[in-house]
């Protein structure tokens, strides 16, 4: 029996939307539908450049998408600062919602959407793509073994990209008025995101951000890093930045193991993906090499970490449109705790650095 | 024509001194030629299990072996508490001096022990292996390269090992009149000297120690970690811990280019060592993956780390006593370096976290 299709809506025409236009096209449970944009015109090209379909609808607004009783679930690549006010709408006309990160510009907003969705009972995911590969999945597994792993001790993570000169005068993620957490809520949300997936997303009962965060002249963050503290001495440290070379690294060490991968977001290639790990490394007789290595593991994929994304919250979304079933609440949780650490890494840096605790 | 053959004495019978006996045998400019220890049979058995020569002179003493006038130059393993006692008699006896690292409990300590070298005309070195490893000088020409590597602006050191029982209750640096430095001294330090290293040992401005650092019950360091400031936003950040599975990173990201290894003090094999580079990281098309992927670079050495040290060393010390040459103090420099870098990091600890200025 052919699977429930899900018919998404987009809203915008984000650049990132063209990757999930994508994604949609290949997950085997959702279709495209509609395109919205200000611009019509906008929308049409939109539509004939990234696959839809020749029936599509295309609108010259976010509110005809949502209008349109035949879009089951949305995709909201819009900036961050009117996350809460199309989140909350497309809530209320009962579409389901996949949410691109930062979530929203603070824990308060998002609680907005959040309650607009389970009082509509429509499913909410953010668009966190790592989180679906099957490698994701397989260092769960390690993390998880005592004998392997052990207890967590650290991590790290380090999310940077050299933003080119017209995108820290133009993008919306260096814009006070449009992604006011600039590259906090850009690249940083994935850092605090993998520091939070490490750790089972058990949150650190503090954060101090590091001194020496760089702003741009309108006062968004273009760098800045933090550490994160538990209550039993685990500690983390990131760093995020659109000001240095590419590069994308979680190291977490254990008591009895160490993970490395240097692609968290993006893996080097669409179709497999690699991490190293190490158990109980030591050194040969007389140190004069590692004993034993640490060794490389990789894992094939069907469909990129975007489609899994999709199939997963389309499958989510058919489960309540054809049996009933509740929303998954665990995405939002995984949403607002991501959003509460970086809230307190902002927090931490308007007070001069000084350690915030995170409240849930 | 031979190379003039340096006579090393070794000061004790520290486990490390075993490694740093085959690197003296192993360079060819260099010889075994006597060992002390306060027990004259211990100091026996460690030259006839570790390759002396039958002609080796067998010390009951470190005077002992200070006295000799055949022994050129000295090898000091000792507890960092010993050092200023015994590097400093040293370099009075002429000797020349490879001090084990941390060369001292602090700044003041360190400067007397190098007033003591400079005023005898004896070459100081201390102990840090991976810096003679061809590799490093590899990784360098990458850092310098402004077309491959860019500006620096942030580093990442880490360096735990899983420290067993025994090692926790009885090893010399858990003890505070021993190694009162603890994991900072003894780990931190390659930590400190790989940023140091990345950042061409500009100094930082500030570090500012990470809250959470363990300690034993005698209120010795076991884990801690830092942040460290320049003047011009470049950022680093360090963790060290005896409490952690082996794990040994450098990672220095900048304008355009990123640098990666794993086994920066200790390589996986000893006759190569490897180490990735990026330039210009970037996505393909939809941001499928990345283009260009990072490339991966081996170094093969005929000899090992440690011998290329003691090679590096004697060739100075041979420049000296056969050719009238001055010292060399770019090696005490560095210590210095690193030294100063340590004790702002302890101050900042012992300050409850607060930024600590790294003044030279």
């Amino acid at each position: 029996m052919a699977e429930t299709q899900i018919r998404f809506g987009i809203l915008g025409c984000a650049d990132i939307a063209r990757k999930v236009s994508r994604a949609i096209t290949l997950a085997p449970n959702a279709s495209l539908y509609a395109v919205g944009s200000r611009s019509i015109h906008k929308a049409a090209r939109f539509a004939s450049a990234n696959g839809f379909p020749p029936s599509a609808k295309v609108y010259g607004s976010y509110e005809a998408v949502l209008d349109d009783p035949d879009v089951d679930a949305v995709y909201v690549p819009l900036p961050t600062s009117l996350h809460v006010r199309w989140a909350v709408l497309a809530a209320q006309k009962k579409k389901h919602l996949l949410l691109e990160k930062p979530v929203a510009l603070n824990v308060s907003e998002f609680d907005t959407i959040i309650e607009a969705c389970e009082s509509n009972g429509v499913q909410f995911m953010d668009a966190t793509m790592w989180m679906h590969h099957p490698r994701t999945a397989k260092m769960r597994e390690f993390l998880s073994d005592s004998q392997r792993f052990g207890q967590l001790k650290s991590v790290h993570s380090c999310f940077t990209f050299c933003a080119d000169p017209d995108f820290l005068k133009n993008d919306i993620r260096v814009k006070p008025d449009l992604d006011a957490l600039g590259a906090l809520g850009d690249i940083g949300w994935y850092c605090i995101r993998s520091i939070l997936w490490v750790a089972d997303f058990e949150l650190p009962e503090s954060v101090v951000a590091l001194r020496g965060p760089v702003f741009n002249e309108a006062g968004v963050i273009l760098s800045c890093g933090s550490s994160l503290h538990w209550e039993d001495g685990k500690v983390a440290t990131f760093h995020c930045s659109f000001l240095s070379n590419l590069t994308m690294d979680v190291t977490a060490v254990g008591t009895k193991g160490t993970l490395h991968l240097h692609d968290f977001v993006i893996p080097f290639e669409e179709s497999k993906a690699s991490f190293s790990v190490a158990t109980e490394s030591g050194f040969t007789e007389l140190v004069t090499g590692w004993a034993p290595l640490p060794s490389e593991h990789t894992v094939m994929t069907d469909l990129p970490q975007d489609a899994l994304m999709v199939r997963e919250f389309s499958r989510l979304v058919g489960g309540i449109k054809k049996s009933g079933l509740k929303p998954e609440k665990k995405w939002a949780n995984l949403s607002r705790k991501t959003q509460l650490v970086l809230n307190a890494v902002k927090a931490s840096i308007d007070k001069g650095f000084e350690p915030v605790k995170v409240v849930s």
